[in-house]
């Protein structure tokens, strides 16, 4: 089934312990779109980028089955930028510039050949923005997914939540979850962010995998243990990426295959935090994303079924 | 099989968030002892206690079957004293008091009735003490598990290392792994450790689980998400007490089984964490050990085998 994906695609500058880059693509809706690429070819992206940004990796997003109708290219303007500095133990990072440009003053405009996706992706941005999305949808998408940040619980908590409200699924991470609810025990938090809209909510916690929650029921997917983090930039994309590519591939939104959904998730983010930037995910093989799904099987096999 | 169980039996007082204990009976070896329990009733304690020690507790164990022949009472001295404070985020915690008495000397005397033993539990102890254990006993186990903590990597390092090299599972938890590899990799520490002696290495990650590795082989185990987790002391002895009453129950210390091992061992730490000290663990029914065993399974299982 087709899926609409909304957010920002950038430049990124970034350094970690192990190198540092020049401005590379970035930005929410790459990674996503990248992600979901192995899964479904009837994606479509709504983004802004400046005159800066390269039709190279526009092409490449193309010829992966990405339509880029949707994505406008303002002349004399530039593309969003955002440069980090993560720590040694890379869960932390500091922002060292964030330059708007084009996305201070976003609006996204759905071509009328999206009007048709059952899936829909809102990436990380300003709520407002999220919501106009939704309304600008002639007919209501089969599932909403939204991934966001503890930015906007600080600065536009009551716009947060009013989208909050409008979704199927959102995406945050844990001291994100406890932030928005106040809770510190996660099942908790997530029976009180669940009351607030959506019926799924995914605890994303990095390195210590992704907890899925619908009414009483909760999955767990963990991480797969890996000899290096080199860059977890967009980690938590390409985890949406995957997460929304395969339910649009096999259109079941049941609990069930949603847990599918997070293990294939969880192995493209894998992939992705080996490399800096997108370069890991832009040309994955079957063999080597079948291999990590049963890296993940065997990960958390065991086969006792009582004391 | 026979299980040797090493370690402080003791009292403590704890405060956490959800409130405080008088002195309530702590110690590595109380836990362990209480949480084999329920898979061998064939253990046997070593460990040692001043004047002060309720005989009640004693009689508890050996109600319990475990062997308290080798529990030393000190006439005129005091247990081992501890207190601590945990932290709102439950994973910190500041000790107000540390009163090693009894323990100071402590001088692990091993009855004959207990050579015959096959497995052999070593809990937090001075590393000294530990190999003292392993030293005196006239048949090497079939396997020895070695519990400690960064505290003896600071004051005794050498002596951890040649204790370590005598074992063959280490368990610590994660910053304790990379404080003693040098490696923040958990994959990497991991490698580094097994090369250090132990074939077999936990890592144990509290609220997010546990990890056994074996040459190039590692394996995950969830912790269950918990409404609330009321205290956490105990929690990774209760889990090793667990993990090695299955091995002995089961007398199969393949690495398939460790796997379930470790389930059972992080089951009965998800009850430890649920009351103050041993409170929880002290009268479990085998429905409700089954009914945790089971929410394991479903916690983490999915059926998707290829993208």
């Amino acid at each position: 089934m087709s899926l609409l994906v909304v957010g920002s695609v950038a430049f990124d500058a970034i350094e970690t312990p192990f190198g540092k880059t020049d401005k590379i693509i970035g930005g929410a809706a790459s990674y996503i779109s990248l992600a979901a690429s192995y899964f479904t070819k009837q994606s479509k992206l709504v983004a802004v980028v400046g005159e800066d940004f390269p039709n190279e990796f526009i092409q490449t997003l193309e010829s992966k089955g990405v339509n880029t109708e949707g994505l406008q290219i303002k002349q004399g303007e530039k593309s969003f930028f955002w440069s980090g500095k993560y720590h040694t133990d890379m869960n932390s990072r500091d922002t060292l510039v964030t330059e708007l440009n084009v996305l201070g003053n976003f609006d996204p405009i759905i071509p009328d050949s999206y009007q048709d996706c059952e899936y829909l992706m809102l990436g990380n941005l300003t709520p407002a923005v999220q919501q106009t999305v939704i309304n600008r949808l002639t007919k209501r998408p089969k599932l909403i997914v939204m991934d966001t940040m503890n930015f906007w619980m600080e600065i536009a908590l009551d716009d947060l939540k009013k989208t909050i409200a409008m979704v199927d699924v959102l995406t945050i991470n844990d001291e994100e979850a406890r932030q928005l609810s106040g809770e510190y025990s996660l099942v908790k938090a997530a029976a009180k962010i669940q009351s607030m809209g959506p019926k799924y909510l995914i605890i994303k916690k990095g390195e210590n995998g992704a907890l899925l929650f619908h009414d009483k029921e909760v999955f767990f997917a963990p991480a797969l243990p890996l000899e290096e983090v080199f860059d977890p930039t967009g980690a938590g994309d390409t985890f949406a990426g995957g997460f929304i590519g395969y339910l649009a591939k096999t259109n079941d939104i049941s609990f069930n295959n949603m847990k599918n959904a997070i293990i294939c998730g969880s192995a493209m983010a894998s992939f992705c935090v080996e490399k800096f930037g997108t370069e890991r995910i832009m040309d994955l093989t079957d063999e080597e994303l079948n291999k990590r799904i049963v890296a993940f099987s065997s990960l958390i096999k065991f086969d006792i079924a009582s004391m």
